[in-house]
């Protein structure tokens, strides 16, 4: 794992929550960003290397939607950043972790991506992921 | 907020998350530090320039025990970095923030923290600290 790329946070409303992680942080969210397949709209704010990621449910399906019905809003998952997703994938699965995906798939913010099961990781949801490059 | 200086992650066993943890972040953990004021046991790796604590009660009175029965295993905080606590804290408190701390309270790793509540930051348990500088 190179960093903490970003922590992935489950709230009600992405405009409320907005506003209170601006005045937390000190700056604006850089980007916005609505995640179909997942279900979710996004906005996102810098800390030093890493990033904050801000996670509205965009429907009642949405894992997000889950989460927060069950435990209320919160931190919902840590991603990590590693420059070969498919190699760290085999690595910790050797290691027996349980991966939630088969394969890396499209997440937000031009990456590539793939969740460990919480189980695995003492009640931690954890992402992987590597930016996609551009050509 | 300078950078994310850690993330708390409440466990049962240190032992055996000091296992889990070192697999999946492929180092050791760096320091081990038992802080008797907050009732806790700690570990800590190195992840870019962040780090994760491991959190473990060292008595059935610990926020940590509590966090772990009624939640279970998890993530417990958000530490940022700051350069000035006093002045951060009294900002945040202008910005709305409820903090937890009147004043910075030793805390592990030679820091000096304070927290605010997790309701005012969308269920976030919110660390802030500042390097104790040794003369």
């Amino acid at each position: 794992m190179e960093k903490i790329e970003h922590i992935g946070i489950a709230v009600k409303s992405i405009v409320e929550a907005n506003k209170i992680y601006e005045a937390l942080l000190g700056s604006a969210p850089y980007k916005s960003e609505k995640v179909e397949s997942e279900g979710v709209e996004t906005s996102f704010f810098r800390c030093g290397e890493s990033k904050i990621e801000l996670l509205e449910a965009s429907n009642p399906e949405s894992p997000i939607a889950k989460f927060i019905e069950k435990r209320g809003e919160g931190i919902h998952h840590i991603a990590f950043a590693v420059s070969d997703i498919f190699s760290e994938m085999e690595r910790l699965k050797n290691e027996g972790f349980i991966l939630l995906n088969e394969a890396p798939k499209k997440g937000a913010d031009n990456k590539m991506v793939a969740f460990l099961h919480p189980k695995s990781a003492n009640g931690v949801l954890v992402e992987l992921c590597q930016e996609i490059e551009n050509k």
